[in-house]
């Protein structure tokens, strides 16, 4: 099943929260509340054991492989929780970002210089013999094209997260010598995410025939959509050289998979029965294939490289898993609030394409008519404004932040699970990982 | 340079052969002399050792990396051999064909069986998940199936012909056991050439200009190349996942590598400046990266699985190089003298659509005032019909037969050059891969 069965969601399983509650938890403010450190979420799930809640049942677990199915549109029981359990969520979040106020931190600061040097490879990792497919291939690698550099952010606040000290070798030098070629390694990973990464942004833009994005002209806009497949490519080959050398071949296989997923997730987007389209659990599982796999499996690959038990490698996993999938769910919900200039491709693209997303679906479960006008295919700009009046009036956009906010505590509470270290870096570096779950669920933009 | 440097090239640096020699060479009904075994074209290179003859410089080396560039169009020493010399190539073939008449085999019947289990695993390898995608990548797959079968063929036979005895373990069951293993990986190999072989045909197949797709504006017109697109990179991640499994990072960065080089080329292709266009050079290197690179390092890595040395390693790939190259330049002979029937794609594809191959960059060299045709763009058939008339009084298909000759050659030697064996089975193998390099100078389709 999608919503996991953990103690937790026996709390969430409401109805919707006050408006105050969400009020408090996606404002911007927060007043000073002293951090709870690590324990800051436990009570939440204090009667049952944490790492038993947060551990996924199988690898390359997929959010949906349950009986327990979810369906928008008036079919099944609604996916919904509220209340006051949700009020808690909202203080804990509360006591996230105080903490990281109290650090004064930004998390992408923390890794700011690190950040730098890794654009720098990765502009020289994306050389090409030929000049048409090099200028292709830098494109999205360029100075100030480099988007939010999120996936990199995370995974090197990831690698200092999981950082042990190695027990045994012989003398300080030794231990530093190792240390560093694993901080190599694990750079490496965030390369090669991000390589795969816009790949999957080139072959999407031709598949969806878009003009810009990141707010200059698409690569297949500018340069041809066969240049674009070729650049996407090229990234692809380049990342497999990558990947396989760093020796690791669970690595290489991990982040193969994680391709296969981008396609299986863009061909679900493409190919839906009015079934599939109206069906949460189709959309959730999208959702983890286009969105949360990439993230998820490569905070795995970083754990793996640093030698990190199954469990631990599994904690990472299921960090960037609920990150990914919160920060869908709120680009989902940007797609309808958010401006043009701050989503950066204009509002309102997926619902002009036919694409439903969470704040439609939970708006189709409040008013089951709404089904009939998705079905007509949303070709009509007149059904486009229908669907829009609805959606105002129900808590469409409401219900989608709250799911948001609970991938985000999850992904909290995965790092919260985290075997302790008293490595002030370490802690440090955890913080903010929590601290971005907070932000995902937040931001603008 | 991409005449190598070896002692056979002194030899065959002559001008055009005699019309008599060339149809012996092409002609198909051989008359059949006595085989002279393993050491049928020793005698061709003989002053020097074949080794030091065969190896390539360089890892991957490209067939151009030298300062001895041939450039059609007149600015330079035109590229050409024959007289007497081809003769003894002709007689050279002429053995090998006769050798396999002698056996009475054909090099596909050979592994017939085995190509039966190949095709299924692959069908079974590319099973997706969502019923769409599943569809587009078996389609082309079963395409691809009914095929020449070429690429897995040529890669069993190399298996055992590269088949040693493993020394040293205990019994005849671990032996067994072992090269039951290894031949499974080796067939992994072949599976995962055909399936990026298929994945560049695909991506190759969608369309450059977006407006001429959106102008279509037929659903299914645009759901094929989009599809396209999506099975493609499915298909390479498939392969790549199945190179993981492998458990060999230098073959998974070997094959990865190979992606890379089909991107090259393919943008060679499509980039050219008006030089480029004109050069024999530039036409040679983008014809190893979208042709021999596949199947010459495909070659290497079942030389790699099975443990063989650097010096038969670059054999296999010599071998593999040499026939791809041979390969495409009988098919671009073929695009001027076959009948769409037997092309499979309508003939003069490659000229109608700009693109300057082998015959007509040695058209180029004897008339040279065809450099301005060429460079109107060719897309006024009567420059088409102009730059036929003269390919019509040129030498440009002979010599590239030649060439093509050349190479096929270059690809026997190769295989003369592996360390002696007993086993019939090997030996078996071997005049297989040399009866190919013949079929595939002799093939009208």
């Amino acid at each position: 099943m999608y919503v996991q069965n953990i103690a937790g969601d026996q709390i969430l399983r409401r109805r919707r929260p006050l408006r105050s509650d969400q009020e408090m938890l996606f404002s911007r403010g927060f007043s000073r509340i002293s951090r709870t450190s690590l324990n800051r979420s436990r009570w939440l799930f204090s009667f049952q054991s944490k790492r038993e809640q947060l551990l996924p049942s199988a690898h390359l677990q997929s959010p949906l492989d349950s009986t327990n199915t979810v369906t928008a549109g008036g079919c099944r029981e609604p996916y919904c929780w509220g209340g006051s359990s949700f009020h808690a969520i909202g203080r804990q979040i509360h006591h996230q970002s105080s903490s990281v106020v109290e650090d004064g931190l930004d998390p992408f600061l923390l890794v700011e210089n690190e950040l730098s040097i890794l654009a720098n490879r990765l502009r020289s990792m994306v050389v090409a013999e030929v000049p048409k497919l090099a200028s292709a291939a830098e494109y999205f690698f360029k100075m100030g094209v480099e988007g939010k550099r999120f996936r990199p952010t995370v995974l090197l606040l990831m690698a200092t997260a999981l950082n042990v000290h190695i027990p045994g070798p012989p003398s300080e030098k030794v231990i530093d010598a190792l240390s560093e070629e694993l901080r190599k390694r694990q750079q490496r990973i965030a390369e090669i995410t991000e390589m795969i990464h816009v790949a999957s942004l080139l072959h999407d833009d031709v598949l969806d025939d878009a003009d810009t994005r990141r707010g200059i002209g698409s690569l297949n806009f500018v340069m041809g959509n066969k240049l674009a497949v070729l650049a996407g490519d090229f990234l692809l080959s380049r990342a497999c050289v990558a990947l396989a050398s760093l020796k690791n071949t669970e690595v290489v296989s991990l982040l193969a998979t994680v391709v296969e997923h981008l396609v299986t997730g863009e061909t679900m987007q493409m190919t839906t029965t009015s079934e599939q389209r109206c069906s949460m659990e189709y959309y959730l599982q999208k959702t983890y294939y286009k969105t949360a796999s990439l993230i998820s499996n490569s905070c795995k690959a970083i754990a793996l490289l640093a030698g990190q038990t199954t469990e631990v490698s599994m904690l990472a996993y299921e960090y960037g898993k609920n990150l990914g999938l919160a920060f869908q769910l709120i680009d989902d919900v940007l797609d309808f609030t958010g401006t043009s200039m701050s989503l950066g491709k204009g509002s309102l693209t997926d619902i002009r394409h036919g694409i439903i997303t969470a704040p439609i679906l939970y708006a189709i479960e409040e008013f089951p008519q709404l089904r009939a006008v998705v079905d007509r295919g949303l070709d009509n700009p007149a059904d486009v404004d229908l669907i829009l009046d609805y959606l105002g009036k129900s808590q469409g956009i409401q219900r989608t932040q709250e799911l948001a906010a609970k991938h985000a505590n999850l992904a909290s509470a995965a790092i919260d699970s985290l075997p302790e270290s008293d490595d002030e870096d370490v802690r440090r570096s955890r913080r903010a990982l929590v601290d971005l779950t907070h932000r995902v669920i937040t931001r603008t933009k």
